[in-house]
């Protein structure tokens, strides 16, 4: 069996944007790893548990804006991918992921290593292939650089997400050591994004709707940074008075008007007390939102016109709202847009400032209760957030994203991110560590316990992460189902749903050589942060550690002052 | 939503042999929670990191020849529970995975925790089911009832294995602390076997084809201590001189004629020059074999005839040469057959002395190579062995089960276990650690660097361990790919195939509070080992620090020795 449709394969994934590979140990998979390994054009990293290795190429794809090869043997390796895969999938993130597999006649024979890989990412890739075993024939080698065009081409282009080449390979598994890998320049794949343009009669009916809405609401999803956005959405909102809803994962904290704080004052919303705070024209675009309460509110509203911008297929629907899709950018969209609309109407003014009152209750509360409130995980959140150097913010789920987004972000020159495709906690850190691999910026990752000890083998390899700091909030569980209704009022709260561990991340980093500060106070915590987040003397791990039933008590002293709000 | 319908799954699982469950934390599965923990004949634990708990289950499960129910949430949660799930498939062990779920027109709409479950375990489990949302029916909790008899059933019969039931849950997920669960005595799930009786005619068949060849191999694969078979095959061997195969993992160490070396003495096997050896009648009972060399040998015969034993449905055919299948239980079919076979030929005898010179001759070598060889892994091992207690061995993927099969096995008191439906490293000391959870035995673990370092959170839980011990063979590295042929003659050796590693397990044991032993030499094994299975001290960790490159010529030099075995 030739290695060099193998080779090919490493050529085209270069050609095709790829410039770095996680790879996994495995013997059956050797052709592929010496492929990449050798490419001059390809930085290859080795780590050793898949599920791991799989988050760590989601972070760095998800950083550098490029494809990431994932490369792993036969058998559960494979399925050690799921969890990423998954992320991938409902976070677009472009992963390429190739598996070595037996031939298709030794599966389900017991041998070793051996499951039903084909199709095994099921819903969860966008386009998946089985090569064929003999691949030596000339037609069959161009069948297959044909197969690898296609899934580097739907990995990036549309909505984004991780396709999966399966690759069955027979013994010999290891070239001869003088075979030479050539690495031809091959046919393109073929990448490139169809551009929708709105006619003339479509824009008329678009702006008819526009000029006659006077409750026009935008709402932002998560995104990364974009900065020809913020400076289309400030016109849109200061300008066309247009009240723009954005959490913190939409990273749109450089809009100074933005409403940042729906799950505070959406809270006690009911329909009949408030009724003028519903859209009638609701603009999304983006991913996901954080905030549970907007998700309700806007579910409960009956908005006669919902559009959603964003380029790709038929999008997902989350408060079932959707009159309209458009496939545009949303900055092509809305520049537009703002040429062509008529000038903001008194009422739709009005309303503007209705959303801005409510911000600033909103926030003003925030501020006044971080700045009174008893010691704990909110505070320590809000002194980490306020210390933070422009950096690379990357939030853990649970808690950790849902307390940074209640304290907010200022500095638009920090850029954050977080697994909110699938909302995980199982690959937190080692998305970060791949973060940390791909820039040169600083990497901080605030996390907590669960999701922390969870995803620990995100540091077994032999690769520097020395822009990596890790902020650890400790409450020896899982905070969340302290601070949501119903497990407290049941006897299984501690052993099953909060699970208390007694863990902390002191051992860990001394196996891991990673610097270890303990802060289990205000005091220390201010006095550590400067020093912890000073560059090029990294890796380290900051550990809060706070009392889980003081926790509980602000989160509900901090709903019960927001339940007074309306 | 009534949890009642969730009650009666509880109390069907307890009706269907269910005594064991294991859950992780989670909101949307907090019905399931609380209906498992409150039935009083299941018991539950904890395991936050669900890949680690599937494996758990899994030990349980094949510890206590019961089916185990496991619990999670929705989302990646499920994808973690991937590798396990397919171990128990090829392994053929009974797990019960119930996953919560939203209601399906939350799916894909970017729910938060939510990915696509409906059968996303796809070939890998024998039954799948999606319960219906809305449940309060009597109709449908008639139906739900049926769909978790069906699936208890399943996954039990002829070949045990995996079953999968999503369940969606609507909000709220507690139930009110006055509701009462009302566990009844349900309509039994239908669990019986189908036996198979061979008529006289087929017994005619079956006698002439016995009594007519004359080179009869038996050979096992891996199975449980059956006392029964073992004394049927002591019969079939000692009395119809029917040489038999089998390796460590068969559990037939109490045949005292049985072939154990056939990795040995079949390495140099070349059909031109030992046309004797090959059988033109063979019989396999049992799962997969371990010795590659045993398979290319009978994959190279030409043999006539090929019955494989075994309950169940169609089997897989490793060697491509069945020609019946019987499902039959194997000590039944066997025990039949010495009441009605012939005495055994003088060819027949021959063949058996034929296998019996060459085991002999193998085992020699075996013996005097381990009693001279330098110290590392070959020669810790058999030490290990050596001294080993009673107790239930635990052998990990990849090393320490071929290392543990070359120097084999003499106490018959000792149950031996290994993942070997897939053969992967992801979920040994999770399985180690789930049997024992369920057995006053000792388990020991013999495993490698990589395998205990990649499931590490095997310990990430507060449940006692006390009866567990585990023997780590330290080499720093992969140490099968420096033995196997091909990859050391490429620059990539190192770093992407052994995957060096620094690590001891020193850190993890303090962290875990787990007694630590170092043995670096054999002087401080042979001191250690009498200590260190003392029963009622444990969890305790015995590190033995090998040097891969020594390993590495131990084991060239045992390749060399076996070749001139021919």
């Amino acid at each position: 069996m030739s290695i060099q449709p193998i080779a090919d394969i490493a050529s085209l994934c270069a050609k095709a944007g790829v410039e770095n590979a996680i790879l996994s140990p495995g013997s059956r998979c050797a052709p592929l790893t010496i492929a990449f390994v050798r490419h001059p054009n390809i930085r290859t990293r080795t780590i050793s548990d898949e599920r791991s290795a799989a988050f760590i190429a989601l972070g760095m794809a998800a950083e550098s804006d490029k494809p990431v090869v994932l490369i792993c043997t036969s058998g559960t390796a494979v399925l050690n991918y799921g969890p990423a895969v998954a992320e991938a999938f409902f976070k677009r993130i472009p992963l390429v992921v190739l598996t070595a597999d037996r031939p298709p006649e030794w599966i389900g024979q017991q041998d070793g290593q051996t499951i039903y890989q084909d199709n095994v990412f099921g819903k969860h890739v966008k386009f998946s292939a089985n090569l064929p075993t003999e691949r030596d024939q000339p037609s069959v080698r161009k069948q297959v650089q044909q197969t690898i065009s296609e899934a580097l081409s739907v990995a990036q282009i549309a909505q984004p997400g991780p396709v999966h080449i399966n690759i069955p390979f027979r013994e010999p598994f290891y070239p001869s050591p003088d075979d030479k890998l050539i690495y031809e320049n091959p046919t393109p794949a073929s990448i490139h994004e169809e551009n929708h343009e709105l006619s003339d009669s479509e824009w008329g009916e678009i702006l008819e709707k526009w000029n006659n809405n006077n409750r026009k609401l935008i709402v932002a999803g998560q995104g990364k940074t974009d900065n020809l956005l913020i400076s289309i959405l400030c016109t849109v909102t200061e300008e066309h008075s247009v009240p723009l809803v954005a959490d913190i994962l939409t990273n749109l904290h450089g809009c100074p008007k933005a409403v940042k704080n729906p799950d505070v004052f959406l809270l006690p919303w009911v329909k009949d007390n408030d009724p003028s705070l519903p859209p009638n024209l609701l603009i999304t675009i983006g991913d996901s939102t954080i905030s549970k309460n907007l998700k309700l509110f806007l579910r409960s509203c009956e908005i006669e016109e919902h559009w959603h911008i964003q380029t790709g297929d038929f999008p997902p629907d989350p408060f079932q709202s959707i009159t309209k899709h458009l496939p545009i950018l949303p900055s092509a969209f809305l520049s537009e847009l703002v040429k062509r609309a008529a000038s903001p109407s008194s009422e739709q003014k009005d309303y503007f400032e209705l959303w801005q009152d409510r911000e600033k209750a909103a926030s003003d509360l925030v501020q006044e209760f971080t700045k009174n409130c008893e010691w704990g995980e909110f505070k320590a959140t809000a002194e980490v957030l306020a210390n933070l150097p422009d950096c690379k913010l990357h939030l853990a789920n649970s808690m950790p994203v849902r307390l940074a987004n209640f304290v907010g972000m200022q500095n638009s020159r920090t850029e954050i991110y977080s697994n909110r495709g699938t909302s995980g906690i199982d690959g937190c850190t080692s998305t970060a560590v791949g973060a940390s691999f791909v820039t040169e910026k600083l990497v901080v990752l605030l996390t907590g316990d669960m999701a922390f000890f969870y995803d620990r083998n995100a540091f077994w390899h032999n690769y520097r992460i020395e822009n990596l700091r890790i902020v650890l909030l400790n409450n020896h569980a899982g905070g969340i189902f302290g601070v949501i209704d119903g497990p407290s009022d049941h006897p299984e709260l501690e052993e099953y749903f909060e699970t208390k561990q007694a863990l902390t991340a002191k051992h860990l980093c001394e196996e891991f050589d990673l610097e270890y500060y303990f802060c289990p106070d205000a005091e220390s915590l201010a006095t550590s942060l400067a020093g912890f987040f000073e560059s090029g003397s990294g890796p380290k791990v900051l550990e809060i550690e706070t009392n889980n039933n003081s926790n509980k008590r602000v989160f509900q002293e901090f709903k019960k002052r927001i339940s007074k709000l309306a």
